[in-house]
């Protein structure tokens, strides 16, 4: 019914006119194959246009994370990973079985702009997890899948669950546990891109009033997840920063009410910056 | 605790550094108020590093939809808007209250890129709903929340509800309810920036499979949509071709298994193409 031309005319005499067509004419809203082309850079959520556009400033070279057909990429986590996610529906791609969170938003884009690759997106964050827990898991719910991209956010819980008593852990403690998962890991996977995700929290949020109680103890497991990801030459996700510029632009509570889970703004700001240190 | 400064460094020595630092040094994942500023055009779902690239191609002159501080945002219409929204939690900017379509996927980036007005952001689609509809509901579920931007997607099931009798709908039909409703919204929301969005099929999806059913028929919804967007002076989203464009890259049931309800990457789709249309 419709060709690329009546695409391309349609767009020309819609709003979207003068703004993707200006960018050079062919711009496609799926873009395909990016990822192992490189032309994609710099354009995290972007259409195929700004793409485009941006590619030129950026990313000529090789890409970060050459996807394959059919790539798995598997979000592993906390509470902040899960985000309410199914547990009867476990399935690629669905937005059930993704949660309401940054992995849904991340797939979305991932799922449209490397659409030719057919990629196949996973989430297995559970509430409440430390790295220990993660580790008791690990090979059902991490190796069985055999990603080939693999993001790991986990660390505030090994802190917030220490506070009151409850849990005896130490910055130490989640180094050394964070240590021996990514080596497993690596052996079992010796293919897979590692993504660690830096914890992060929101000074103003509900659960971050008591300042003592978190700083500079919670500063150390930033340090760590971030020396492990030199260790282990991964990607990483500077999910701290990023908050902390966001929150000079609208308050704590606007990107995160309780300091620890995003709302749907912070989600999206997680996906924006995931995406960027993933892909370009 | 981190700084601007800190957050451009860790950028630096992150995965991140060349593609966003490359592309000007201030780029910042938050953007505030480019709608009012013109200056996020050609970047829907972007970084502010890509948007600031990208405004250099388009986007110079006035924004298309500027916002105010608070803006309402509202998304009507049927099954593919819906997508499975909560009928308890209907509030602003809540996943739950969003469904798991391109509402949601649309939202969080609304909400990230504008985060200096803090939007809010509702849906009202109810499945299976046609136009004569939305107009009984009309009153309660659009005009009384005073919407900024109102989108609206309907067509669909005022042809596919007339297959096999259960209901006695015409294109003429359609026409007629539907320029009534957008009359009446005019008068009622005189400052309201209207965006209608174009009904869609997927050939190829499994409710599309008796072609003659559906065609040439249908293409008359898709006519009448884009006509009235014109008499009424709206913004119009092009989804069909960009569906048509987007199988060109993987097939049908990729985007949209029965060929009506999008998949995620089909919702992620609609997302990118509704946000350029609005935001450019």
């Amino acid at each position: 019914m419709s060709s690329r031309r009546t695409f391309l005319k349609n767009l020309k005499n819609s709003a979207l006119g003068g703004a993707l067509l200006s960018l050079g004419g062919a711009a496609s809203l799926a873009t395909t194959g990016c990822a192992t082309g490189g032309g994609d850079a710099g354009s995290s959520g972007s259409t195929g246009g700004a793409g485009g556009c941006c590619a030129t400033g950026a990313g000529a070279g090789a890409p970060k994370t050459p996807l394959v057909k059919g790539a798995v990429i598997l979000f592993q986590g906390d509470s902040i990973t899960d985000a309410g996610r199914s547990r009867k529906n476990t399935g690629a791609n669905n937005p059930d079985a993704l949660g309401r969170g940054y992995p849904v938003l991340a797939a979305g884009e991932i799922l449209r702009r490397f659409a030719a690759l057919e990629p196949r997106v996973f989430n297995r964050g559970i509430s409440g997890n430390k790295v220990h827990q993660l580790a008791a898991r690990w090979d059902g719910e991490t190796i069985a899948l055999k990603p080939d991209v693999l993001s790991i956010l986990i660390g505030v819980n090994d802190h917030w669950h220490s506070i009151g008593g409850g849990y005896k852990g130490t910055p130490e403690i989640y180094e050394k546990d964070y240590r021996a998962l990514l080596k497993r890991t690596a052996a079992a996977l010796p293919a897979a891109r590692l993504v660690i995700c830096e914890p992060f929290v929101l000074k103003g949020g509900g659960a971050i009033r008591n300042e003592a109680q978190w700083f500079p103890v919670f500063d150390r497991y930033r340090e760590i997840a971030k020396r492990l990801a030199g260790e282990f030459n991964t990607l990483f996700v500077p999910f701290q920063s990023a908050f902390d510029d966001a929150m000079k632009t609208a308050p704590a509570k606007y990107w995160s009410p309780d300091g620890v889970h995003p709302s749907l703004a912070g989600a999206q700001l997680m996906a924006t910056v995931w995406l960027k240190t993933v892909f370009g």
